[in-house]
């Protein structure tokens, strides 16, 4: 929240970004700028001088170039939906907010090279919508997909329930614009297919997290739309027999294969409780619960559904399987997935837990799961360890619920924090990854620095250093 | 070549690092050292102090932390066939060559996986040999295969004639491990296929020229090996109607397209020169020649040749080529590359000239060759330009021959420079790159300073003198 009393620099710092933005491009009114200073899952509210929503990069230039003047720091923020509290200020309320949603542009989508070109506020919805309408998708796809931003995807390299095939945002970022630390603009959304002119500098701004730049613009890569896709439920035994089935399905639809999910059989009744419509696919119960998707980019003499049935023929003469159902309309595809997508807020609606964006190797994340949860069940009595999520790239979701009678404020930051601390020690010892897909931001920077390696740190550091010397871009978020 | 008269320092160094090293890893003998100061174009000579060939990552650490101490330049070299000589020291001779190639182990194929760990010398060529054997591939592949190693690969972010898919070395490499200016190892060989603990560090070792550290290991992605493939030949009449006929192809097998090269009729000319023994696969003569190649992961019910005739005639029906002929085994498959893998030596066989590795964004390719070419043809008469490559990347070797009597040596250091700078110019003003596969090494190092984005390069310089504050790592190369 802004304060009544500003003191003289910053006040001079403001009255002249006000000049600079007019009255639609910055504001100091509290009920305004408020909602912005709270992270979407309530964990971490801030205080910010005042919010900033320039119109353009020429704006979010000049703007940055006054921050380093005055020596302002800069929170960047785009749908403020993500996990880390990366887009939400300290308290000391001396930080700016500077929101990119009012640079929502599409500016071009190209058919013919197969790329959209937009600014940095253009939300992931919005961008699916406009890639369809031409007859493309953006394969990228997450639960806040409402909310979430091109800007905020890159800064944090999001990733989501379809990077078994296409990868993380990462992978389908083919140009960058973004406004570094003292105001200047690198620019490169003219994708090169082949430019070894040094190494890649928007690789570096990537998952930067605002600390090395912010992202004002993209070119994206699309895809030609889907011309089918097929969504299988199977039941399965265990862990490694759901590991044993990717394999099977990767060697059976390789890239075809797009989407591998897997839920415990407790997160199924989570949401068959917290979505009374839910019809869970499969009538028995099965340890574990996964979720296939396959697609067609174009229609075969071979129908995907043809393809999809023998897969699974083959799967249940190896006993990989206990059961299966394919979804038999589109319809009933994106009711799959709805169960996929309620298990987030059905679990966090069972009680206090601490979740855990986790990633291991591949081939190593049955074991893991196996071992560790019993591990940490015997550790902390009365807890529950979950996992579900993206099986096909060795990241969990990895959950651990409080016992019955727990009272969130208190079990949180005593027992919540022991456990964290406890996953994120294992998770190191496996050769994992404290955060996967959600970045790192605030919630986890003081676990990188506990748990990563120094080596990678002093490289982070030097290079966070090197960019950005005054260190105004995200303070106190990732290194 | 060495020096009698060493320093004091030096000579210290030199015995401390033999010590280190023992027989086998340090020589200081001229003419064991003496292949290795040319590049292999013959452009550049260099000398140094010593030939260090360590054993294993240790020894590297070991050795970079006494080059350190004793302020000593390093030079790391793999395969030395770079185009811009990259891996050749200065004269000075204070620089120690550091050889990658006795590292050279291929240390695991995961076939589970698809990857494949080896050490920085192994030679792509065996890389190759070794994941057929388990009827897997590794699809980077270029002209230097024989010699090229996986850390020079790494560290040039080499590209060659199947990026079209699969993309440039950057895209292949899954874990890295690498020596700091410092000695310290970077190691992270182990992959993640999701890790968002800030920006990604091998990707900013990848393609920096050894400036930054010095790849000693790597993770390489591997591709269940082809069922089938089909090259096919067709002569169009414009370079236009060749973009045309790519679009038509990517349209019709999408990611079974692996390769699309161009050539222009007097290149077929040279190869037919150079090599008796090449038959031209079309009778007639064409303006452009086309070199297809679609591949097939697994042997489906519509057979490739099928669809690559279907393909074909489709192409005709629309008149996007004058002729065709598809390989009738994969024999003839392979004549079909011959010819195009002999344009270059062709090329070169035909006298001096100037060679530019140039790309723009890949829609632009045609228009920009055929603007270019009749200009610079204008503005130095007698000589001839001519492009061939991969114009599916958006990326020619662009030649340009002197006129017939001129003499190579006076010729390159004068007119040729002078083409070179004009083609720079006109290639940045079309938006493209400088060099798109081979790096800039010390070719290009003045062009980039010359032409690059003044804030991308203060980014590479701050990032370079952040990493290796004292300068020592390949000094004189990219930045």
């Amino acid at each position: 929240m802004t304060d009544t009393a500003v003191p003289p620099p910053l006040a001079s710092f403001i009255e002249k970004a006000a000049a600079l933005l007019g009255p639609r491009g910055l504001t100091t009114d509290p009920e305004l700028v408020a909602p912005w200073l709270t992270d979407w899952r309530g964990r971490f509210t801030g205080r910010a001088c005042a919010l900033a929503s320039p119109a353009n990069v020429e704006e979010v230039s000049a703007l940055v170039r006054l921050c380093a003047d005055h020596g302002v720091p800069i929170v960047p923020q785009g749908g403020n939906s993500g996990m880390s509290g990366g887009a939400t200020p300290d308290d000391s309320g001396t930080a700016l907010l500077l929101s990119l949603r009012r640079m929502n542009a599409i500016r071009d989508i190209d058919t013919e090279s197969g790329r959209a070109t937009c600014e940095a506020g253009v939300i992931l919805q919005t961008l699916h919508e406009a890639a369809e309408a031409q007859d493309f998708r953006f394969p990228l796809t997450l639960g806040g997909k409402g909310s979430a931003t091109v800007g905020g995807l890159i800064s944090t390299n999001a990733g989501g329930s379809q990077v078994l095939r296409h990868g993380s945002m990462r992978a389908l970022v083919l140009g960058l614009e973004a406004v570094l630390a003292d105001g200047q603009v690198f620019s490169q959304l003219t994708p090169l297919k082949k430019d070894n002119r040094g190494f890649d500098l928007k690789q570096l701004l990537i998952g930067s997290e605002g600390t090395l730049g912010i992202v004002t613009a993209a070119t994206l890569r699309l895809l030609p739309a889907v011309a089918e896709r097929m969504v299988i439920w199977a039941g399965v035994h265990s862990l490694p027999a759901a590991r044993a089935l990717l394999l099977h399905c990767d060697a059976m639809e390789g890239e075809a294969l797009e989407g591998f999910e897997v839920m415990p059989q407790a997160s199924i009744d989570a949401v068959v409780d917290h979505l009374p419509t839910a019809r869970p696919p499969l009538e028995g119960r099965h340890a574990w619960h996964v979720l296939i998707e396959v697609v067609a980019d174009r229609t075969g003499v071979d129908t995907l559904r043809d393809r999809c049935e023998a897969m699974m023929a083959e799967a249940f003469e190896k006993e990989l399987v206990e059961d299966a159902a394919l979804s038999a309309s589109e319809a009933q595809a994106e009711a799959f997935w709805l169960i996929r997508e309620t298990v987030p807020p059905a679990e966090r609606a069972r009680g206090p837990a601490v979740q855990h964006d986790i990633s291991v190797p591949v081939e190593s994340m049955p074991a893991f799961v196996e071992t560790t949860a019993p591990m940490l069940e015997a550790e902390f009595p009365g807890t529950e360890a979950i996992a579900f999520g993206h099986l096909g790239d060795g990241n969990v979701h990895y959950h651990v619920i409080a016992p019955g009678a727990s009272d969130a404020s208190t079990w949180n930051a005593t027992q919540g924090k022991a456990i964290s601390r406890r996953v994120h020690d294992l998770v190191t010892q496996w050769g994992g990854s404290i955060s996967a897909e959600h970045g790192i931001g605030q919630l986890k920077r003081d676990e990188l620095a506990r748990l990563g390696d120094p080596v990678a740190l002093s490289m982070l550091r030097a290079v966070k250093q090197a960019l950005d010397p005054r260190g105004l871009l995200n303070p106190g978020k990732l290194v």
